[in-house]
């Protein structure tokens, strides 16, 4: 597989830092390249093209966080401890990376539509990781049995984004981890029984 | 007064849905004239560039909702029923201009970071009058004394935002009024005392 290559994951992670540094439009595939240190023709063994990229970024790191999350939760069985390890994971993440933190909440906000599609296509599998926990809390009578699964999480998403999209636009001045116990206790309010 | 002009009016509403059906970065400025049924040139009396056109969209269309739910709240006193008013003029304005919702859910997202510096002073009066609401339920006693308001006000728009962009993204299928009694109770949960 191309994608357990280390040279993959420099690529990826080059990626990561230009798109940041200089915004999606302007971070063209030599500025990645130079930035992994491979010559501009490797790039194009690994990736079709810069949207590729992009796409291939997200799904490397949408797909580490979630297995991540799912091993942290193994061990719990509460709905409202599993949505802690979700809020706090999310957080940490972007805390730990603040590239990686500008090209999720600015940089893959594209408004074409092919690139959206297939961000969206990644971004459901932590979508079905939170209503799977949703889920889990109604059926053990922890969260309010009449909830709207697709429309609590889409306020347990929408509270999350919002709060890191802000912290992003404020330039990471703040703290986003100490933020989690409060956007926690938020939601869990807003989902129990 | 430029913005008082009628054809001020006429190549902004032309501007939503050429934007809407283009997209923004191949929304020729040519294009928004032909729709607005005026010479290119006039354009240029009225916007610098189309990134002018598409602030001046927002602050336009942003300036009428707030003042248009600031009227609607102007005789209720009670937060719960002003956060009622919030959610169903929010989603009613969306549902009444179907080009107007993909613009603002999709087309204003720009990484650029010059228009996103904008966009978000637009979007201030908005978030301005969220915080006022959630500050008089806390001054009245309907809302938990202790709600950080900020955090508040992030989930109250982070959600409302969620629904829409996800409303967007499903091509408006399915009604997003229908949607916001299930949004206010939620979020009205999450914030009372």
């Amino acid at each position: 597989m191309k994608k357990d290559k280390p040279k993959y994951k420099m690529i990826i992670d080059a990626a990561v830092v230009v798109i940041a540094e200089n915004g999606y439009h302007h971070a063209q595939v030599s500025k990645i390249a130079k930035q992994a240190g491979v010559a501009d023709g490797t790039i194009y063994l690994y990736f079709k093209n810069k949207e590729d990229i992009l796409i291939s970024l997200f799904e490397e790191k949408m797909g580490q966080f979630v297995q991540s999350i799912r091993t942290r939760m193994s061990d719990k069985t509460d709905a409202i401890d599993q949505l802690k390890i979700l809020v706090d994971s999310h957080f940490n993440m972007l805390a730990e990376d603040h590239h990686l933190a500008i090209v999720t909440q600015l940089e893959l906000r594209q408004s074409n539509k092919d690139i959206r599609l297939r961000i969206n296509k990644v971004l459901k599998e932590y979508l079905v990781l939170v209503d799977e926990v949703l889920q889990n809390g109604v059926d053990n009578g922890v969260l309010s049995e009449d909830l709207d699964i697709r429309l609590a999480r889409q306020m347990v998403f929408g509270t999350i984004d919002e709060v890191a999209t802000s912290w992003v636009i404020n330039d990471q001045k703040y703290s986003i981890t100490d933020l989690a116990p409060g956007v926690h206790t938020l939601l869990v309010k807003g989902l129990r029984k």
